[in-house]
């Protein structure tokens, strides 16, 4: 195995954002793109590869490849498959039925070549894809997870640190549950500084209190105001992908929020959802239970409902 | 004045490659956009702002702004206007004319503001809109300078590195005169470790020696292959910037090859051109004049007497 | 003022390390070390300045400089003065008593240059010497700060991360109090992924609960420890300084616990102790006032009064 | 193997200062010390494990070992053996014969965990030492490598740009041969942007030529002055070694000066000595000839009688 090597399925906005973001992580010695549209390939790894002369930028090997260069990879990005557009209505069932297709058919090709590399999945609906890719290839839970929450999480904590006026990096807490309509935020667990989010307006001379709800209702919509505003998202979705390789290839042992197949943890079973894990060089090597209210819990069971639903539709 | 404010105009695919590039350097505290379409402004500041959450990505304040937000901005970068598209023909005249224009514009709004700002221009034929920038609104000569054959010159590096199968860091040389159609490269100091390059493929036992026609067209085509591959450049021309941010902010003293205002430099006057210079916190400090063989003296005036058809025809 | 500049004073063990420390920052763009023993500085300058040529480091301008290079610096690091040694008997009074005239003699130098600049002191003991620095010079509260116990928290965390097997970046809580004999620990607001300390073993499938006893001694006797294994501390407390001139330069708006003169915060004044404290580009912009129990309020208020005690002895 | 583990050997000046530093690429997740002082190493490590706790550190797992983690490491970088004080005369003979020793040992503790490590030699005199390592122990000679002139180059390039008001990345040349008295400068492969070594002075408006000898000389010295001014040197070999590790773990191919045995490159074989070889996974993947003038030959030559002298008369 390469321990560097990095293969990127898709190159539309996520991929080549994430194709990007992925070389200025300083990191990675061997980045390979695989897309149906291989020209669109070729120009983005052609764009990027240019930026290897400069000083200070990364000289890793980019290149356009095929499944098999997934043999020696380390880590395997998804993010192909057709995304929601500006104006659209999106109908999650058929997303999710077209998607779990396509991350099949990858699946299979992957398999042939490995069951070492760690799988990332960010082609949505993350937690059907991630699921079903997990499931039908048999392959091994603590290497395949989605983003899931991840950039939920960062939206939450950055529109709570800028009300506050500190670093987001300080406001500490998870978005939970499904990556889209019934994620939910467990508020027992932010905080700032050990400061709860009721008191921060005291802590930090704020002229009124954080308002949950509207927080709440900001990081849900935040990816849908992107694709109105700007078409597509990208910055932030690449950017949770270079977290999780970073954590995976320094083996940090983070613990970061993801999307991971439950079995039996907060009592559910048979399907992906996102906690936080312990993400190392085995992937998501413990899958943490925190503490949630009985509220909490009955929330979280009404996103595995929402999800076995989906998947119970899915052929 | 704010030395690690910078404020990007321009959110296009450029602008936004360039906004997320800036953030990974972790060197600005403070990054605003301006750009007509707010919306796209605020889309891609959005997308940005939340990767700020993650760990070890730039803590920045990033934000839509005015051009107000020029007066304790450090650096300024100037990517607004259009660009060529996939198939289209490029008349150069007509878009000198448009861009130049949009150019005078945005300046008379710097100035208002600042006359200490470095800027960083972009757009294209970006050597007419550097000389019309610098000339019409009186700027400091070595505060405006255009990106010129930076990328041109990385490009040709990679090439040749990939050829050789070393570093492209490791390959010196530069693309010099116009971003455009008549650069060229002089050959005299192109080299790896003090190996000339015709005596490349003996050193580094390669098959064939450097077939340097096919470099040069290669280095000149990229952009428009790029273009035809995947609609638009962006990764190669946003790290460009990055390396002129970081030769400033950190007072480098690098040589870069920039399109500056020639002031009897290589017998030429009254135009922009790409040489080599010393970039650091003052901007441009040094222009530099390598040596030239009598061709290439030939080669750079006739991309002088270019420019200067172009510029006389703009109004 | 030149907002990339950093002036060292003191090239002793932490000062060398802090110096090396700063370069690997990328942030800096000139370093300027004044030392007693100059030959020390120019050997530390020298050896430093060679690996600006190194590919990714740093291209600093680093100096063996004087107290007038405080006149456009951002930030003064004062790590001058005597230090304990590995078998000394501490006699705190008497250290206190020789550093706090040594600070003195160097913030009377510094004030005829600037009133501008942030002051960081980490000459021990760190909270006498940050008061009487800010307090005989008149500085300005927010622009002097001691690192306090900025590295007992890292301590801490990677103390609790190693147990429970998780990145120490996940555990959060602080070292509160004097850098020294009197610190504490608020554990109420030490937890791992909103899991509190005592609840860790559970959820991280440890074999015993966190020993809070042993982690409060590990911390207090760090210092200690790694003085009479190696003979000096330098990287650690080089990291803590580092980790502060980056939240000044970026203006991270980051909670770190640094020591800070206290006015009526905690219901204590006229003294410097480490609480958490915002630092961006003003210094230490917000002191905050997080959540004690009433035995911890007693526990600072008894930190307070050894202060005062040795700050009443000192003439 | 561990692609990112780096174990380490010798703890003293130059090992802890090459700890920290290859602490700070964030590049490495398993770093392991070995010293026979094993307090002195456990020291070094507890001092560098607190920093991981800061935001933007890595967070390496850092620990002292034995020979046995040899077994999986990438990387094996050996400092040990004493070195040369400040004041002493240093008779090379003798170091050699000691060092040699303690190579030899080393070596036979490796071998028995690994053939497949890329060994980086920095003990002195390096050539010696790497030459014996490699031959003693039948070691595959391209992964064994000593940091030779290196750090000499990374001097000259920095005397040189500090002269010429420029980016020491921007000098390009080395210092090549023995790490030690009969290193030379080819200096025909000196330039700055292709501008010669003896034209410098007009294309940067310099008030003097380069003075060649000056820069030899200041070149030469610098080690045995940072060893007077300070006592030890540390940084710039500590950033010599990390230069290595970062081209080898991102398989950059870059071409850097270092020890190496030499098979019939420039007519030389049965010593290691300095020339620019390309340094990638594998780790000395090819060794450059570069053009030398016939003096240049000469004194290259006159580099191998020395050492082979030196070999000869060890026992």
């Amino acid at each position: 195995m390469n321990a560097n090597k990095v293969v990127l399925i898709g190159a539309g906005m996520v991929g080549a954002a994430t194709l990007n973001s992925i070389l200025m992580l300083n990191l990675v010695s061997e980045l390979v793109v695989i897309d149906q549209n291989v020209q669109r390939a070729q120009g983005e790894v052609m764009d990027a590869s240019h930026t290897t002369a400069f000083a200070y930028s990364s000289g890793a090997n980019i290149r356009v490849g095929t499944y098999a260069d997934c043999k020696d990879a380390r880590i395997i990005v998804m993010t192909a498959g057709p995304s929601i557009k500006p104006g659209e209505k999106m109908d999650r069932q058929i997303l999710a039925q077209q998607n779990a297709g396509i991350m099949t058919q990858v699946m299979s090709e992957i398999t042939k070549y490995t069951q070492d590399a760690i799988i990332i999945t960010v082609t949505n609906p993350v937690d059907v894809v991630t699921y079903l890719a997990k499931t039908r290839a048999n392959y091994p839970g603590n290497k395949i997870f989605g983003t899931g929450t991840l950039l939920d999480t960062a939206r939450m904590r950055q529109i709570i640190a800028q009300q506050v006026g500190v670093d987001s990096k300080n406001v500490h807490g998870y978005v939970l549950g499904e990556h889209g309509n019934s994620a939910f935020i467990p508020w027992n667990l932010v905080d700032i500084a050990g400061v709860p989010v009721d008191q921060l307006d005291r802590a930090f001379h704020m002229k009124a209190p954080i308002d949950k709800e509207k927080v709440f209702e900001g990081t849900k919509s935040a990816g849908f105001d992107i694709i109105q505003l700007k078409g597509y998202t990208s910055s932030g979705i690449a950017m949770s992908v270079c977290r999780l390789i970073k954590a995976i290839i320094l083996d940090e042992r983070s613990i970061l929020p993801i999307s991971v197949v439950l079995d039996g943890h907060y009592d559910t079973k048979n399907v992906a959802l996102s906690v936080p894990c312990v993400v190392g060089k085995n992937g998501a090597e413990h899958i943490l239970e925190v503490p949630l209210t009985s509220e909490e819990r009955r929330q979280f069971k009404q996103c595995a409902q929402n999800l076995t639903d989906i998947l119970g539709k899915i052929s």
